[in-house]
């Protein structure tokens, strides 16, 4: 991500609540954003609460910057996105949260700035304040509860972002290295043979269907070497070799 | 999202603030989800802070259920994932948010009934509670600057199975449906019993260690009902217990 040089502006518009503010830094802290724009909030700034809730995320920023109104906000961005709780009746491109952020990091590949605007708590974006931006995000939640607040909602769009932007932050999948199938196969064989004295086999002919079944169970499992040995001392005990130690 | 009968659990294991657990179930509520299980909240149940925090959530949903611990809470569950912060050391399945609710979707398509498990706020899971579970989520943030709290976790985990729960998948060609929980803790119980007996343990301190990797082996194969008989048939034969057949 420290690729990207470019990095998307978070703009909160009249923000209300100090907490939400700080709840935004925070989540941009989590996603490795730092342009945080403060648009004419309510209660003034700096704002304690606002760093309370920031758990140390302005720390790791430049302090945010004020502005009048968002057109001032935007001066230097390509392109915005306004995140809308509702549908607004306006001709705008509109789309989810996943395929939005798919098209700014299309665009930020182009070196455009981009701008992600979010309104007051209370009442959202004004008209006004839409009708400068270039595209709509909407959040889908459950028409029969819908409830983000704004840190909520600043948080998914900054996930979404992160996991479009690169997989930088990833953590790889754990590297998980089974033992060969000698090993595995030695063990396997190890256990048929126990099995063949204890008479799990009803018959003789039963005998190959059912070594593969636990074959295939077993692999599936994908035992590591040290979990192959462990299973070798299981069958050791349950034969009751260890019963003498 | 309605057409989906068998919604994933939710279980917060040991939640110490009342405004977590609201603001999970307000996630829930976002995302259409209504099976909260709660294990050994610190606080008690019901918490008002919850109910507060909410924001109304609880009326579009059944109680939560309290266990007194986890394994409790995942008898009737087929397929258990634990969020982590961090890394474990630990031979199990891990992947981001995303990949992880491509599994579960799968999953639950194939009418797996699968568990989204969250530890507590300070700690996390422990190595015991995550030894139940099947597999690791990891959401990606900025190594430098991670710091999301257990409400932000689960909007965001539950925010990513909404976005799989709409979009189309794949249905496998091959349904493997384990074994419920309690029928492999059925089995794990019998294992632990007959390994007990045998000294399998060099000494009483090692056996939660070692059951817990075992468990970790076993539990990776993702037995099915048949399986896990199968595997009682084994411990049986390999105790002798057929040999007067």
């Amino acid at each position: 991500m420290t690729k990207i040089e470019n990095l998307p502006a978070v703009i909160l518009v009249r923000p209300q609540m100090g907490e939400n503010i700080g709840a935004a830094a925070r989540a941009m802290g989590n996603f490795g954003l730092t342009d945080l724009r403060l648009v004419a909030p309510r209660d003034g700034w700096p704002n304690e609460r606002a760093v309370d809730m920031a758990s140390g995320a302005f720390e790791h920023m430049p302090a945010p910057r004020l502005y009048d109104d968002l057109g001032s906000a935007l001066t230097d961005c390509h392109f915005a996105y306004a995140t809308t709780a509702r549908r607004r009746d306006m001709e705008k491109p509109s789309s989810d949260v996943r395929r939005a952020c798919e098209n700014a990091m299309m665009r930020i590949d182009q070196k455009q700035k981009v701008a992600l605007v979010f309104g007051p708590e209370r009442t959202g974006l004004e008209n006004d304040d839409i009708s400068l931006c270039d595209h709509l995000i909407h959040i889908p939640t459950n028409p029969d509860f819908s409830s983000l607040n704004l840190g909520q909602a600043v948080l998914l769009v900054l996930y979404e972002w992160s996991m479009q932007s690169n997989s930088e932050f990833q953590i790889p999948e754990h590297a998980h290295i089974p033992a060969t199938h000698e090993e595995f196969e030695n063990m396997m064989a190890r256990l048929e043979t126990e099995l063949t004295t204890n008479n799990f086999f009803k018959s003789p002919e039963m005998r190959p269907t059912m070594m593969n079944n636990i074959r295939t169970m077993l692999l599936r499992a994908g035992f590591t070497d040290q979990e192959t040995n462990t299973f070798h001392g299981i069958i050791s005990a349950l034969r009751g070799n260890k019963i003498k130690d």
